[in-house]
């Protein structure tokens, strides 16, 4: 394969992996028939509104309805309302939405269906507390666990109790109605009870876990807050619950079938796409480390399989900021991905949030090729020195390697490609 | 497949790993046709007593010689003199025998033999500055270049235009002999010129690269290692010096063919090994991380092999020492993937330095399985606390799942597997 055309191939797996993922394409596929009574159609999330401007353009009937997504995201829709609100930390804005949302499903019938629009982000734009308690009470909660060391999960498994819509209620409420859940998953796991807290779907977890978590972790709780999740009335919506008989859910876009649309790309070029993980965490800089490892062994020996072949990989990996440079997670990697291979013959790149917004940037990643380095070093540029700054915005513009795609109103992840041509 | 047995499998891969690389299988295979003349053993390494003893063993002629190790690697020899030396950081002991060894080869004729045995750790202990050079003058450049951020190979070039032995120096001296180096790797790409500094084979970089890199790094040299410098006798023996025309490297054992070898073994149980890398290197919680995130794809998605397979990997990871614990860079790995795969049913593991030797303490590694973290827990040990506190020996230690080999006398690096079943 010749150099030139690598980057636009490259360009071209990324560009697949977005697609397939974007509520105009991945929405109209997954929509329900529709019910003899109303379509009440709500949501929340960063991809809510796009979501939404799909339900009204492929929807054959009436619908009503109200999403929130964050500040920045709102699409125009004709028969839907969009609210902003505030994310990570909820506001007011979201809070009013949530019960606004959360009155709307409730006293339907059978004969209606309420689609919900699910997307990352959702957990903090669809914040209600549990009758008695404020805002404020559960940013205390939030504080202390994500202070404590608590998982993911033990923090999700509080929180549910705390809450009026999350751990299954908007879909209790729902009922009798029909309701259907279009999820965007950017979770590891694709598991629906984590995207945006699982206001839809049941929560295995019970008071009395939440209580032993607030135990193991020493978290303080005013009183108030302590009746409540002492209170029976406190339990989530239970797997089994009746409520639930007609809650679905429906997986439209995932990290995995973004990987696959990738795959399909590299297929057609005549490289062998390697999925190695639609969820690897850990640190951009050591992750490009294993990446160039396997990189080199593909060209030494062949392994894990022989060339040409393409590394593809989505999920979150993380920068420890150390400088002041302007960076983000996929140009961080992609910098020490470099600074490992240091120019070795035959190994590209791209890496991109599929969100479009690579850190604090509105650019959504980057890309390299052997000649990276060289190019860089005639340049003036250091890219050992770069990534010491977290510098790889400055380092890629400079290059003009970066990767732009604008917002995206979708979100399925990181995406990473390492060929191997 | 049942759950007991898995950790046998795990450990029958580690041996073969190890196996294969034990001087007293992989040195008979390599040994050339005897002489007319006499036939000189010399080398410099950590498995260079090991080595040659399993030379002793074996040659069908007569010989003599002289061998560097490390202290307490001595293995008792007949014909070869065994000297014990320092590393990482040299010594008169190591220095004295240097210069024997270099004496020893010189006058030879082409009718004689010299089987140079090396491996990891010669190259500190085979230091012999040139001449009108100390060892505290290459000790203090050493310093400043560790200090400065030069690269492996950029240090590399300056010790050997320093030196009167590496750089090739060693092989020139024994012309017209020949000469047949031995080699076990413990370095990525199994470079010959990295391994011990390469004092048999050519050298391609120059006096003035490396006062090109003495001048991009600022290192001050004292006014007569400059002028050493700035001597054109002091270049290293360039690639096509006749005097390196009789003189060959075999590379007899690496972390490559021990990857191959723990293969072999994982097809014999009818689980496909997928081998990632022999030189994957990466802060060690955040490998395991990728390689959990590998593991979790197998298990959901059959990519990138269905199971039950096998991920197998060398090289060598870090540890960025936090907290006061007793561990090492394979036992860090297997805590952190046991804490980053959270019991995932069907995922075992075992890590351990070849060398029988992980981190401080006489312990090659460990091994989990998905009842480890439950196990732990009913023993009081918390993983992700051990972690923190980098206290993987104690953890492992407790848990009776250590792996102890005692030293093996030969290093191809660590061993990784990671088996989905």
């Amino acid at each position: 394969m010749g150099r030139a055309g690598l980057d636009k191939l490259l360009r071209a797996m990324l560009d697949a992996a977005v697609a397939v993922a974007m509520p105009d394409r991945a929405v109209p596929a997954h929509l329900p028939m529709p019910p003899k009574g109303r379509t009440i159609v709500i949501g929340a999330g960063k991809a809510s509104a796009a979501m939404a401007r799909a339900v009204e353009q492929h929807w054959p009937g009436p619908l009503e309805g109200l999403v929130v997504t964050r500040y920045g995201h709102a699409v125009p829709c004709e028969h839907i309302e969009i609210v902003e609100a505030a994310h990570p930390v909820p506001d007011a804005a979201g809070e009013a939405a949530a019960a606004r949302i959360l009155a709307m499903v409730e006293g339907l019938t059978e004969d209606d269906l309420v689609l919900a629009l699910i997307s990352g982000g959702g957990s903090s734009l669809l914040a209600l507390p549990a009758p008695g308690l404020g805002l404020e009470d559960k940013q205390a909660v939030n504080r202390a666990l994500l202070r404590s060391g608590a998982s993911i999960d033990e923090m999700n498994c509080v929180r549910k109790h705390l809450s009026a819509i999350k751990g299954g209620r908007l879909a209790a409420a729902a009922h009798p109605a029909r309701l259907v859940a279009l999820m965007i998953s950017d979770v590891p796991g694709d598991d629906p009870a984590v995207i945006a807290s699982g206001p839809t779907v049941p929560d295995p977890t019970t008071r009395a876990d939440a209580l032993a978590l607030v135990e193991k972790y020493g978290i303080e709780l005013a009183p108030h807050v302590r009746r409540h999740l002492e209170d029976p009335a406190c339990e989530s919506v239970k797997p089994g619950d009746p409520r639930l008989e007609r809650a679905e859910t429906v997986m439209i876009a995932t990290p995995q079938a973004s990987l696959e649309a990738a795959a399909e790309v590299a297929r057609a070029a005549g490289i062998t796409p390697l999925i190695l993980g639609d969820s690897i965490e850990g640190e951009s800089r050591d992750v490009a480390k294993v990446m160039a490892a396997i990189a080199k062994q593909v060209i030494r020996h062949g392994q894990p399989c022989p060339r040409p072949c393409v590394l593809l990989s989505g999920g979150e990996t993380t920068v420890t900021v150390r400088g002041d440079g302007s960076g983000g997670r996929n140009v961080e990697f992609l910098l020490a991905l470099a600074v490992a291979l240091d120019g070795l013959a035959g190994v590209s790149a791209i890496a991109a949030d599929t969100d479009g917004v690579d850190g604090a940037a509105e650019v959504a990643g980057a890309w390299i090729d052997d000649a990276t380095l060289a190019k860089a070093a005639s340049l003036g540029l250091v890219a050992k020195a770069s990534l010491a700054r977290n510098d790889g915005h400055t380092f890629f513009g400079t290059l003009g390697q970066q990767v732009v795609t604008g917002p995206t109103l979708t979100n399925v992840n990181d995406f990473r490609a390492v060929l191997i041509d």
